[in-house]
Formats: C-alpha cells, structure tokens, sequence
C-alpha cells in the first residue's frame, strides 16, 4: 500500500522546493507534483524532512557500576516521536574483550526493543591482536565502519595514545572512520582528586574537575594521532572553543577532521551545576559538562560555517536514584542527560527560528552530514528516489513547552524542562511506515526496527588514502661507499 | 527526441552512484537503471557530472583602454570544450553610468554569440540616487541578484568604502549578494608608482605592487562593511593566506562569508613573473598576481575544509600585442588570463588525482555551490530531475597536453601551456544538446545560449535578515527627567 | 642640595631590589645601599619606581566645537598627583594647516602652566608639500618623533588611505614613528546616520556605532598600510579583541607594530552607555567606545605577553555642560573622558593585585616602554644614574576610594567615582623636586614643567629600516632582444 | 687589580651607550665616562655585551648507550671563546632515581674542569614520594629553580601526564619552574618502527619520524598541565611553527610560558638529512630534528615578539664514531649537535645584521632574558653595578668563516662548517677574568668556573600564584535539605 505525503515543502541539506512524495513499501519511490497514493500525509503548511540521524547514544549502558536507564524501546520511541528515525548507539565490549561478542551481546538487547532502526560504533578499550584481528570481521561482516575511543574514564575505558595510534592505523587500513571522546583522562582524576580534596563534593566539582582546556588538549592531541595514522577522524561532543579550534586548525591544513557538538551544549551552561538544589545540578552532570555561555556562539558559528558537522545529544539517562549514587562525590554521579526526543525541535528553534541557521543547514546537521559520514548516504539522510522512507513531516507551527509529563523518556525529569519550542513532528515514517502521529501518542511496535549495516570507504576516506599513498616521505639513497661500517 | 546518458558513474555534490540519465527535451527526466532513449550517450568508464559553472568572466569586456579579445562567441565554445555550461560574466556601466543601459549593451554583444547559458553580475562603480533606484530593477526585472564592487582600480571602477557601504545595504534590502575584488587600490597606486621610480618597469612590478597583505586588507575590510551591512558577501579571486584568513575568521564568528580561489592561482605561482622573457611573463599578469607557493596550500585546503566554496577563471584574455601596451609599464599591461576551456581539467588533475579533494568536492566546487549561491539550483549545479539537462560525460582516462594548438580560446598562447591533465570531456550537454564531443571538435551554434534569471533572497541571505533582524540594538528608555536640557 | 630615597625597594621594568636613590639636582646621581643626601624622602614599606609616563592625552583641545576643559595646569597637576610624571600631549594643526604653528600655538598655552615634563605627538590631519617639507622640521628641529594620524572623525581629523601610506613612509624616511586612531570613519559616519534615524539619540547609539570590527579593520588596515611604507606603527587605544587579534597577527610575521590600551578599556564596560542617567552615560562617551567585559582579558593578557605594551588614558576632559551639546544627538556629544590620575592606582589595583602582572610588568607598561617607544629611555622611563629624578615612591597601602571630591581634575565627575584603589603616590618628585607629597595636597608651580624633545631613529625602527634595505623587491634583468616593441 | 673597558658602545636588553665599565675583583664597580682602572681592554669600535647564557647543555651526559663527547673542559672553553659566560647543563638521576645524589655525580664529573660559571636544570625522570620530598632539597638547598620533564625517549626518560602534572603541581608549591621536552614519545616510537619496517633506516627517517605535528602536540599538551597545576612552563628547543601556535595561544589567554628556540633550527634545515653521505647527515642528528625553512620565518618573529625569550644550543656533542652506532638504524644514532661557540655569532650574523632584531634584543635573547627567567638577573646577564662581571667585549668586523679547524669543542666537526659570521668576541670575561682574548688562543684554567645558585620563586611565579589564588572556584553551599541521602 502506498502514501504519499501532500502539500508540503521539502527541505533537504541542498534546497528546498515544493512537492509531494510518494511512498512504496519502505521506500520513497517518487517526488514530484501532484502525485497519488492510497493513503495520504498531510503536510500543508509543513517541511518535509529526512529523518533525524542521532549518532550519539547510551542505551541501557553499564557504566560506572549501574546501567543507563533508557532502554532500546523507550530510547527509539522517544526519537520516534521527536522526529529522529535512526540512532547509532555505542557497544562496549564486556569483560572478555571481545569485540563480536559485544555485538551480540547489544543486538540481543536491541533486537526485539526497537521503534526505529539503529546501528552501532564499536568501542575500543584497550589493544591486543585479537582485536586487531576482530576489528575486520566488525567492518566487513558486521556493517559497522565506526569505531570510537575514550581518552578520558582512566581505568575503565580510556586507553593510551600508542594503543590510539595502532587503532586508528588499522582504521585506515579499513576504510573505517576512529571516534574519540577528547578530555585527557589523567588530569581530570587529578582535578577530582583536587577538588574533593579541598571539599568541593557537589556537582560543581564536576565542572571544575573536567575544564575546556583539558577537553581541548585531547582533541588537538588525537588530530595529531589520526593525521600520523593516516585516518579521517570524528570527535564526538564538542563542547567548547579550545576543541573547536583545534578542528578549525586542523582543517585549515586539510586534515580531515569532523566535530560533533550535542544540543545540550549548545543550548545549557555551566550555571546548571550551581544550582543550590543537589539534585537539580545532578541530573546534568555529563561529560564534557556544560560550559559557560560564551562558548556557546562559537558552537553555532561552526555549525553554519562547516567546521562543525552533526548535532547529537549523547543521551545516556540516569534516573534521580542513579545519580543519588555520587551524593558524597561528584565523581560517582553517574554521567549522563538525555535529549533524543528534544534535539530537532530545540535546534530548529533555537538555530532556524533566529536566524543562525538555514533550514536546509538544519537538515545537514541532523541528519545529511551524519548519513555521509558514516556512508549510509543516500539510503539514510535524505529524500532520495530509492532511499528508505525515513520521513519527517515537521510543523512549524506545532510549539509546545517541554516537559517530563509528556515525554517519551524513562526519566521522570528532563534536562530542558520548561522550555518553549515552536515547532515539532507532526507524522515521523520510518521506512514509510508511520511511527509517531502528533496527537495520537501511539507508540509504534518493538522490534520494528532494524540494524543498518555501515560499509567502510566513505568518499574522504578514499581521498585520504590516495593522498598519504602519494605523499609518503621516501628513502633516501645512498651510495654505499658513503655508509660507514657501524660499531 | 530524448537521449539517455548510459553506463556512467553519476558524481553529484553529495553522493556517486551508478546510473543512467534519461533527457527530454532541455531536461532531465529521469534518473535510473537501464533507462531508455532515443539515442544514447556512452558514459561507459566515465563519470556523469553536472556541467561546469564559471562564475567569473570578463568576455569582451573594454579594460585598461582596450577591450578582452575573447568573444562571448569563442569564449562559451571554449566553456563547452572544458566542460563548463554557464558562465556569468561581469556587466560594467558605461559612462552614462546606467544599470540598465548597461545590461542592454551586454545582451546586445552576448545574444547572438553565446553557445552555452550565461548570467551577468553587475558592476556598482559609483554611487548615486539612480543607482539606487536601478538596483530594484536590475534585481527584480532583469533577474540579476549579484553586484560587484571594485576596491582596486582607482580612478576607474574603484569606489570608496562609504559607497560600498551604501551599495551593501541596498543588496541587504534586495536580497541580493555583494561581491568584491579585495585590494587595497590605495596603496596598489602608491606601490606601482614606487617600483616605477625604482626603475621596475617589467612584469615583475606587477606582483611586488600587489603583495598579499594589500589584499588581505581589503578582504578584511569588505567583510567588516558586509556585516555592518547585514548582508552576506563573496569574495572573487582569494588568491593568498591572508585573505584567506580574514574569510575563516569571520566564518567562524557566524558570518556569511564565501570565498572563490581562480584555478590559475591553485596550480600556478609568481615566478612566472620572473621569466627572462617579457611576454611570457607579462601573459601572465592578472590582479591579483599568481602568489609564492606557499598559499596554495591553504587555497585547496580551504577547499576541502569548506572556508572557500567557489573555483573560478576570472577569463580576461589580452592578446600579445595587447599586452605590449605595457611594454615601458606594467601597470599598463592589461590585466588578465584565460582558463575558462582548462578550469575543470586542471582542478580534476591537481586536486582529485592527488587525494586532495573527493569526486563529491570537485562538483560542489565547480558547479554546486556557486549554483546555491547564485540561487539557481537544482535548475543548474545537479543531476536532478525537472532541471536542466547541463551535463558533462567526464573522462578520467581521457588526458592530454595543454596547448594552445587545440584550445578554443581566441589567444594565440595558454598560460597553462604545456601541463598534463589527466582527464577531460568526453561529451558536454546543454540543456540536452551535445555542444561539445571529444573528437569532433565541431562548434555549437552561436546564439543556442540564453541568458539566465536568478532570484534574490537565497537562503543564507534569509536567515542573516532574520538574525540581524533579531538582533539590533535597541534603544535605552530613559526617564526624560533624566535627560537634562541641550546647551 | 641632594635628596636620598630612602628605605625603599626600587621596581623597574627588569627587576625589583632593595636600594636607596641618590639624587643631585635634577639627575639621579647614585644608587646604592646606605646612601646619605641632605634630605630624606622616606620609602620604608614602599616601592621606588619610575614617573608614570602617560602618552595619551588631550589638554585644552579643540575638538567637536569645543575645548577640552583639562587645562595643562589641573591636568599636570593630577598626573603629578596620580604618579605620573610626564604626559605627550596631541598637537593639531589650526586652521592654516601648519605644523609649526600648531607647536608655537601649543607651546603658547602648556608652557605657563606645566607641572610635570610634556611633549607632543604632531597630528597629520592632512597632506600636502608643506606638511612633507614641515615634518623634517617638526622631527630635526621641535624633537617630535611621532605622527598621529586618524582614521575616524571624518571630514574633520580624517585622512585617506592614500595619504597616509605617504606620511607612514615620510616617517620611515625621518625615522618617526607613526600612531594611529583605528576605527573606520566612513562607516562610524553610516552608522551614526543609521541609528539616528532609527531614533537612537542616547549615548547607546555612540557604543552601537562603533562596534569592535569597525576598529578592527581600521587596526589591520594600518598595519598593512605601515608595512608597505616600511616603518614600525604605533596603534592608540586599542580597546578590542579584533584590534589586538591584527596585532598579534602583524608581530609573529615580525612587523613592529605596538598597541596602547587605556586604563578605561581595561577596566570598564559598555553597560556604562546603558545607564538610565542620560548625563552619566554621556560622561563616559569617548572613541572606541567602552566594550562588552569579554574584550578586556584579552587586553590584560596581552600586557603581560607583550603584544601590547603601553597602558594610557586619552586623558579628555569635557564638562557636563560640554556633554549636553549632545543630548538630541549621541554624535555630537564631545568625545573624552580622564584618568590621568587614576591610571596608576587602577592598574596597580587590578592588576598587579590580583597578579595579572608582575610589578616589573607594571613598571614596564605605565613607563619603561612609552620611554624606549618614544626614544627617550633611559632619560625618562627608568630607575638610572644619569637618568631624569622622575621618581615616585609608591605606597601599596595608601588605599582610597575614588571620588571627584578630592581628585585634582578640573572636571566635576570621574568615570571612576567610588571605585576602591589599594595604593597611591607618597611622593611624586619630577626631576628631583617633589611635586606631590600625599596628606599635604600642594600643587607645584605652574610653569615648572619642560618640553622634552625626542630624538628619531629608535632601535626598532632602524632595525626595520635594514631589513627593508636588504629585502627590497628586485628588477628582472631582461635580455633587451626578449622585450618587445611596445604598440 | 681593577679593569677598565673603554671605549665601547654598551648593549644591554634596554638601551645602547657609550660608556666604559670598571671592575674591581670580580663584579661591576662603575659604568660611566672617562673611567680609569689598572688594565685597560680595549673596546674601541666594539659593543660591550652581557657574557651569553646558554640554558641548555648536556655535557658529558650518559645517553643512548653511551656519553656525550664534549667534556666540561672543552665544552666550557668553546663557551668562553665564543662569547658565553654561563651555561645550564641537564643533571640526569642515575640508577638509584636520586636527584641529590644525581647533583653529586655532576658537580664531581664538572669541578675540575669548568673554565665558565654553570648550573644545573634537575630532571624528572619518573615519579614517587622520594622525588617528591627532594626536589625541596634540590631547591632550597642545592639552589637549583628549574626542573625538566621528558615527553619523550619512551622507556628511557619519558614520563606520563600524571607524573608531570604532580611534579608541576610539586613546582608550583616550591616557586620552581617546570621544563619540557615536547615531543609526543609514544608516536615517535610508533613512527620509528613504521619507517624502519619500510626500509628507511637512514637519517632521513629521523626527520621522517619526529614530524612537527608530533611537536606541537605535545607543546599544547604541557602547557594545559602546567595551567591546571598552577605553574608557569618553558619549553625547550621550539622548532616548529605547531609549538609555537600552541605557546602564541597560550600567552594571548595570559598563560606565562616561554619558549626557546635553538640556534641550529633558526641557521639550519631539514634538507641536512637527505644528505647523500650518511656520516654528513647523522652527524645533524637531534631531536626535534631541523625543520623545512618555512618555520624559521616564524622563530625569528617570534623573537623579536617577544613570543619566544631565548635562543639555546641544546649543546649535546657526539663523535663520529659514536654517530655509527646509529648506522643501520636511525634511532639509534645518538641524538645531539653543537653549537656552544658559534650561538652567539649565528645570532648576530643572521639576526641583528639583516634587521630581523635589535641589539638590544640580541642582548635579550642570548643573557638578559633567560637570567630574569632563571631569577638570577642582575647578577647575571645584564651590565650592572654590583653585578658579575661577565662581559664580552663583541666586535662587529672581528668576521670569520666556521670551521672545525678552528673551533674549541673537542668534535672533529661542525655542523655549521663553512658558514660566515660578521662578528666575534674581541675579550670573554668571566667574573673580571679575561677568559678567552681573539688572536691569543690561550684556554682558561679548567676548575676557575663555579656553580651558580638560583633562588625560587622568581617574579612571574609570584604573581601566577597569586592569580591563582584568587580565581579558586568556590564550593556550592547547599541547603542539607537540598541534598538527597545517597544509595
């Protein structure tokens, strides 16, 4: 049975133009005028977009002695309803190391839970050639071209930069694309072993204890590894001007190097963690915490200049009693907010609705760029004849105040609580069918969703290579008479 | 009769996949596998792109007291030869100092000559009350929304910074788009005067009296002027670091500044300017002057990166015996080079072979994002159906030797004489018409080219009006007990 | 009869040491421990530091159809009074145009009433061969070695790009040093006209039109215009990050280019122009604006990076009733505001005491380096045997909180009204004699003071001078039978 | 016995003059006119300059698996020759880890022998409470202010980001001021084995392997420790434009970090290593490696600046033979070159006489600035009553060309063989000794030099710790009732 969604305007990353799509199965099979479905969408007076893509996310994740609360079926119905139809979320492997069974161990609690289709970036942890080795079954077998790096948890997740560097030379050799979570590890446990020393245990600690210099030391530092290692390199929550700049440097030399700032960012600060009530700053602690205000221009510049490619929301929810867990030590709150239902709708409003973005710039962030990045395009990220039907009818005019009575979350409180949008999803398709309906609140099916697989290779990777290949320094030769005997 | 365009890889600014392109008429009808037509164009071993856009020509164009001996007739043939399906070409008043006179007086020496589609941008080269008026015209009736202002050339078309100010706001209210040649004209004077009185008379006079920071300040300046203008603004011709620079730093401080490096300047350098032989070099001069070495790294960084969008030709062709107008002076050696048949070709070789710039890139830069920013895409700059059908059949195989012999070009030399490309045109179509087929050699009809309308208000200038719009300074109420009496 | 300094620990730009200071007549005649002279000035608990050299002020002027209301008597006396003990004042030419003149005419009115030592920076408002011939003079003969020269109050002080680029290289060849005011005229002017007619009439309006970009520009473009003519520039109140950010940009390419902040600028912001009092708001105004609090870490670091070097006042005093001629119309509000008094004290206080800068650093930017700049180091400028007895024993316990009660201005108001300082003058001794003894509140003789000449070619500018000799552009030697016939 | 120079031109950081000096015994008595002493030393026609300070020697150190060549005889004679007064050797722990016992084995291997006045820089080469406990030792007792810190030589003398943080943090508390070696270590292991394993085992593959990137990298990464633990930074050996961007950006937000270039990176290029003759090409072999001359411009600017502070040699002398143990593997070859009697004359010949600096900042850059660093200004590196007498009296035509034949180090090399310098010392005088007189050849008795202490606490520390102090970020006081009870 076919659709076809009338009367709106199209937006994508390039253009937007007025026309109707026609839906067949899971995929769009036509856009033009006029055209006829059985059933049919109404998007008067609203933007057609591709759904949103959030590469960024930690559902029901153990991590730091508990597990994050969102699960795969409240996490996918939440981006269902605020417009995001595919989200990427991170497997970390498990106490034997292994890659491949980390990613069973997530499809098991992924499969029968999801609203909307998913994939996953592989972590890796630490370095031995049994990963070396896995890491090709990963790409080639598993669809996954994504693999990320934690230079902050030190002993837990953080590794090395000599173990960075053989990652991110056998990404190369992958045509596979290395994410890094950028703060130097060491001096944050430096600082949280200051600041708790000197009787700061609150959540402001937190935000002392992980500063913009120590987030922008890290991301200077794995451009230096990845550009060493021959690799495109992506990094995940740009929180602040000092990694920022060091992106900005970094392609201005022709690095290849993506920046990834959340909505929470862009959008809260720092005065969160002063609040006088615990729990209130507890609920926002996250790393990189929020920073203070005047980081926050340069973020949205990035966005609209290129430097910055993606908005995410690194949605990793802990429940009031989660956080409870660092009550006498900011450095045992569990890390985490949430934003998978929020991030479209408070970045059109915040970006489109002022000016600082255009809305075909709205469509590259949220869902185009990502879909390129991780080679999906244009099966994902677009309204492309033959690309999946992942489609959101977005009204501008739909506003509504933000607030945990009426979110999708788990979470009984959420971070952007009392603030206005204006506009919002009024149908959300996920491969053509309709999993959320402004009004009717339904929830689609669980297990609805599927695993995209990911191929390795995307275009600047490629470009990359053939550079690194000609421009490889060469031996010099030497007559041997002009080689001394050694000693 | 309809044609389809088989076997190719399409390359687009976003993706590349294999298809066929099915043309009706001037259009593009369909895009898919085993299309059929009533003719078909190999594309077997090829690529299938979106035909070139030149943003920047000076054809016939009276300069320096004499007039660019490239005619719209050869020009557009050697346009179509390279690969390139529209051009747009600078409009200068004449000395009534209309608008709309002049844009008459173009289309008179266009129309019949044109084989390929054109636009203009007009020049603003004074400032006055009927300028102002003519602006809306030229903008809403003759469908040209792009003014250039010359900050170079003084006593000529150089204006001042007050009447670019004026002329800015007017493109702001118009939702049209500034563009600046960004030298100081100033200090060009004061330089070739004292290189002529140090007896500097030869082509070598040229590039020292216009050394980089005179055009990193003008860049800088044009840029200040933009934003208090509220407009967006493009820069021709970036040729150096430092306007370079002065481009990144406003991106990244939100504004809407677009950037276009000439090919010449990516592959060519100023020690031309120092050849033994004075024709060779004085064939050579153009403002602003090939540069050192070392800013054609940042140029095609720039590219990759995104802080340049734009590659041009500034086609400006002066014969030998033209070029000896300058013989005791090189500030009166007609100031220009050709390009126009190689752009494509020597971006192809130098930027794509090397790993420099991905397929997606190249299109974008030649073709896409001028198209975006001009405000006539997807009708030129994609491979998008209902647009038109300007397409090149591009042949990575098919390389050559530059050289004047073959070249289209109405010059009797090439200043890429010589050069390597690696890849050229197999078949060139405009609006479906095949103008140019590799081993035929046979001209399109003069006069087969039309002029194109380009409305104003493209996205980037919408979301800047909102954003300057929300954000201007308000007033201070104060009590007028509080204001105390004038003196 | 000698005096002796005793008990004290001398502060100078390169060290701070405990010694007495010798003084004989009007020189500093020996340094040592346990010196004896035939009176004793106590130090003990203070520092013994260099005069204060402010080079920034405006005494007596005619400006915007007014006079500046500091006389040279009240304003010697508040800088004697405020540890400043030499003052350069900007000399205009009248309404002849010439440069001897205005001395004579500035001569005429400081000579009875200076307290302290002045000199006069000669103003270049203008260009023709009369001023060329006169600035020999002006250097050879007056002893002035610096030219001012503005870039805003256009159709008054203004001058083109064109003529300054002659005066900068005038000053090269003289071996003087150019300043510059940076901000671009032509566009304050549009964005007075703008604001007005928006029914902006406040002194809001004087901050919004004169953004931060607007100097800026004017700061790069002088440092392209200084570089080109070949001579170091000087660059006064640089009160924003976008001036600074051209000047450290022009020194790491090793331009000699300085900058000033004002105390002002360093201390205040534009939320004074907010004020509901139209009165104090227009008391504030004075070219650049105060600026929002994020420029001034900028200026406070690069004082201690020495990439500005010079901290002064731009000491011009207007009274109330002066301001009021423009209470319909921000842009006829005289522009000026003092500190010639309070510059010392504020910059101890906000720097030095908070350890922004180091008490050397102090020394350095309130005198050592204005001396070295100026030529006239270690005359003036420093703690040396043979040196001026310009000496001030600083008393970092002599606190007081500001207030026009007791302040020795002329002016009924002080921007820095109840604003707590941590130490003053004990004693301020100008060439030997005490000119400010702190409890007795005695002014010196009027007339007492002297002009100080100053000689040209400092050490930067003949370094430049060398290396523009050796790095000259050079002449293509051309075989004749290679060069043409012209046409 | 007094000493008079007369007749000279004095040059210090500061100012120039003619003047002669008197010493009596071993310190400056007078500086002043017509002096008379019982010698005279003859500067006519010659500046008189502080003796140079080089901060950084290894002499005699064990490294690589075998010892440095030059001796504290040879090495402190080659100084005295060229116009060095002073150097600062790297004082390595040996086995047992002991700071105290390693100063022992230096002051036992350099007593005898020094013909000039040394101190030592203690390294950290690892970290636990013994350390911890003697660097006050090292300090308060042994007078040593400065501590180095190896970010690479990974499994020799590099330590991990919490080491350095605790021994900055160690520094801050003891006034001492932390160094570093930038380089990232584990990437140049990486590095190494992936150029060997391609077959590249010559020198080149040093270069190859130390890229820039790997630098700046580190740079960056230093100066964030040293910001959070509260400590002011010098960098050594800066070679690179990244290191320099990172120190430029660090001091434009009020960081206080200094950086020192090398003599051999100002003069030299990498092209030295693609040297068809191994024995040519190893004998440069040092880390950072030299650079393309593109980053020279910037060391240079970055000098007169005031960006960079000090030019260094990093004098580490390796025959030959010792060269060889390096020949089938570049890393192998012992790291170091020398430079101890041609960094003055190299500066001088490439800086003060093609204008890039002044005199004075050639006086800076070599003695004065790196005494005020090192807290021992004025005893050293400037000419001052009460101060040392080292004294250089600097002849500006006493030319010659560079060569080993010639030269004192005991090296039967020298990488700036053939090189011509303008100027030279006519006189070194060490404490009132003339140690080396131009023309008599005769060495000064080894063991006359003595060990120079340094106190802590220098100015810049003083008021980074004050800063510090007071920009603490406060705890949150919460209300208990804010405050959940933990899980």
């Amino acid at each position: 049975m076919s659709k076809v969604i009338k009367g709106g305007t199209i937006v994508t990353a390039d253009r937007q133009w007025q026309a109707d799509v026609l839906i067949e199965g899971e995929k769009i099979a036509e856009i033009g005028e006029n055209l006829r479905g059985d059933e049919v969408i109404d998007a008067e007076g609203a933007y057609v977009i591709p759904g949103g893509i959030d590469p960024h996310t930690h559902l029901e994740m153990p991590f730091m002695g508990t597990t994050a609360a969102e699960t795969f079926e409240t996490g996918t119905f939440a981006a269902a309803a605020g417009g995001t139809t595919m989200l990427v979320d991170f497997c970390l492997p498990g106490e034997d190391g292994s890659l491949l069974n980390a990613i069973d161990a997530w499809d098991k609690k992924s499969k029968d839970q999801i609203c909307v289709d998913i994939s996953y970036h592989m972590a890796i942890t630490g370095w031995n050639e049994d990963i070396f080795n896995e890491m090709d079954a990963v790409v080639n077998q598993r669809g996954i071209n994504t693999f990320k790096h934690f230079m902050a948890y030190k002993g837990a997740l953080m590794i090395e930069d000599d173990e960075m560097f053989a990652s991110f030379k056998r990404c190369a050799e992958l045509g596979a694309l290395p994410l890094v979570h950028a703060e130097n590890g060491d001096i944050v446990q430096e600082l949280q072993q200051k600041y708790m020393a000197m009787g700061v245990t609150g959540p402001e600690g937190h935000a002392y204890s992980r500063p913009p210099e120590v987030e922008g030391e890290a991301a200077n530092r794995a451009i230096m590894i990845a550009d060493a290692a021959g690799t495109p390199l992506y990094i995940v929550h740009v929180s602040c001007e000092q990694a920022h700049e060091a992106i900005r440097r970094a392609r201005q030399k022709g690095m290849r190097v993506f920046g990834e700032p959340l909505i929470q960012h862009l959008t809260l600060d720092e005065s969160e963690y002063f609040n006088k009530d615990w729990q209130y700053a507890a609920r926002r602690v996250m790393s990189p915490p929020f920073r203070s205000k005047d980081h926050q221009d340069g973020l949205w510049a990035g966005l609209a200049a290129g430097s910055l490619q993606v908005v995410a929301t690194d949605h990793a929810a802990f429940t009031d009693e989660q956080k409870r867990m660092g009550v006498d030590n900011f450095g045992m709150i569990p890390n985490g907010t949430g934003g998978l239902e929020e991030r479209m709708a408070m970045l059109w409003t915040q970006g489109v609705e002022t000016g600082r973005l255009t809305p075909e710039e709205f469509v590259a962030v949220t869902s185009s760029n990502i879909a390129k990045i991780l080679n999906i395009y244009p099966m994902k990220g677009g309204i492309n004849v033959g690309g999946d039907a992942d489609v959101v009818v977005w009204d501008p005019k739909l506003g509504r105040t933000i607030t945990t009575a009426t979110a999708k979350s788990i979470l009984d409180y959420n971070v952007f609580e009392g603030m206005e949008v204006s506009a919002s999803p009024r149908y959300t398709l996920s491969r053509g069918e309709v999993v959320w309906a402004a009004g009717q609140n339904s929830q689609p099916m669980p297990g609805r969703g599927r695993f995209v697989k990911r191929p390795p290779a995307a275009s600047a990777s490629k470009a990359l290579s053939k550079w690194k290949a000609l421009n490889t320094p060469r031996k010099i030769e030497r007559d041997p008479m002009n080689i001394p005997a050694g000693i």
